[in-house]
């Protein structure tokens, strides 16, 4: 209708989800899903503003990156924000020394903080090294502080891998949260924060832009939250959990 | 006072946990809490009435009774409430086969259990075997159903092993609960069902009975609730929290 094409062209940005919108994540690397690389393209190509909002935290954003390109996506390190930076301008301004329970992969964002004598946990994505005694660990430090912290690299709670669905890290979040009775602070989709910060990248501000993602609770209720509008792909896990009944 | 040694005489069964408060389990079979045994033996020259109230899911209960025979306890099968054996008869009860994600020594208590085809999901404290790809199975099944069935055995929190405290099945049920939006059926303590059957097996109303342990909200939190009093013991968990700060 009319105020359908009227809202449609004071859109100036998009913000895009990675994982499950523009390929499906995997052991092999992932394979992209179909029409998505195209439809970055024609993103760019229409002028639109474009910023990829990611809670990928298996991977530096360099890394990352890099295997969009070589699956043949038009993106730059510039163009992604993802939690692991963010998290780390938390560390540095609160004086937060972290144990990290993260991806191998994902340390080396880690690199410039200082993590001796941790006041502080930080846990994320870590996949194969969420084992028992990683967990435990975690636990040992937090539960041993005056006043636990916990920074959460996102609250997903699955997401699809090209074997199959895999529990994300907010089951662990919440794991931790409950054995120590704190309330972990989000650092990524959906903290309204992050969403701000990806805005500020664009220039955008929330009125003109657009979330785009499959999760109905990070990306769809964090961005309607800061005041986007926002749209659910019926990709990545919404495919395979309503499939799968 | 006065109405404290009236309170005494009215009292006729015990309902006595057992890890953290007659011993402290761990890697090489634990270790008896100093004065323990003597004092399971004075309960039960002194003709009150004795159950065992227990969460362990680490073991069968015959294994777990043996054990404790081992360092001198006197304990028979019959005198320990166990949640596995409880979660068997809700098994049958309502036709549910499970999905078992516990301890390897629990799997004999369920060996009548049809288990093909799984409706459902039982979590114990399985410790080494919460691996990822262990918890990424339960979740599968558990997301693949129309409506989740999860039953916990027990909810939890942590417990104290001679090298450390470790995670209990509280975490991992959250975890799940979290990632599928289900909330678990609990069965062991704090269930009121659960301290109820073990009041049953003393013959003792909950007005005469006293419930030890040292979980705040498992032992003292249930057993309350239950119409019972109960007393916190400041061994186990206890203790190693609260000398850490």
């Amino acid at each position: 209708g009319r105020a359908m094409a009227a809202w449609a062209r004071t859109v100036r940005g998009l913000l895009l989800d990675v994982n499950g919108v523009l390929y499906d994540s995997g052991g092999d690397g992932g394979v992209p899903i179909a029409g998505s690389v195209e439809a970055v393209r024609r993103i760019k190509a229409s002028g639109l503003k474009l910023q990829f909002c990611t809670n990928e935290t298996q991977a530096t954003r360099e890394k990352f990156v890099k295997k969009l390109q070589g699956m043949g996506f038009d993106m730059s390190v510039a163009e992604v924000t993802a939690p692991a930076p963010a998290a780390c301008r938390i560390l540095k301004e609160r004086g937060l020394r972290p144990h990290l329970l993260v991806h191998d992969d994902l340390i080396p964002e880690f690199a410039d903080i200082d993590k001796a004598n941790p006041n502080c946990v930080v846990i994320g994505d870590a996949a194969e090294n969420f084992t028992y005694a990683n967990l435990n660990e975690a636990f040992r430090v937090l539960i041993g502080m005056e006043k636990p912290v916990l920074l959460s690299l996102g609250t997903g709670r699955y997401y699809k891998e090209t074997d199959g669905l895999k529990l994300d890290v907010g089951a662990y979040m919440k794991a931790l949260e409950y054995a120590c009775d704190v309330q972990a602070e989000v650092v990524g989709k959906p903290s309204k924060k992050f969403f701000e910060s990806a805005l500020a990248e664009m220039g955008v501000p929330p009125q003109q832009a657009i979330m785009i993602g499959d999760d109905i609770v990070n990306d769809v209720g964090g961005a309607q939250r800061c005041g986007m509008r926002a749209l659910q792909v019926r990709t990545g896990k919404y495919r395979s959990v309503h499939t799968s009944h």
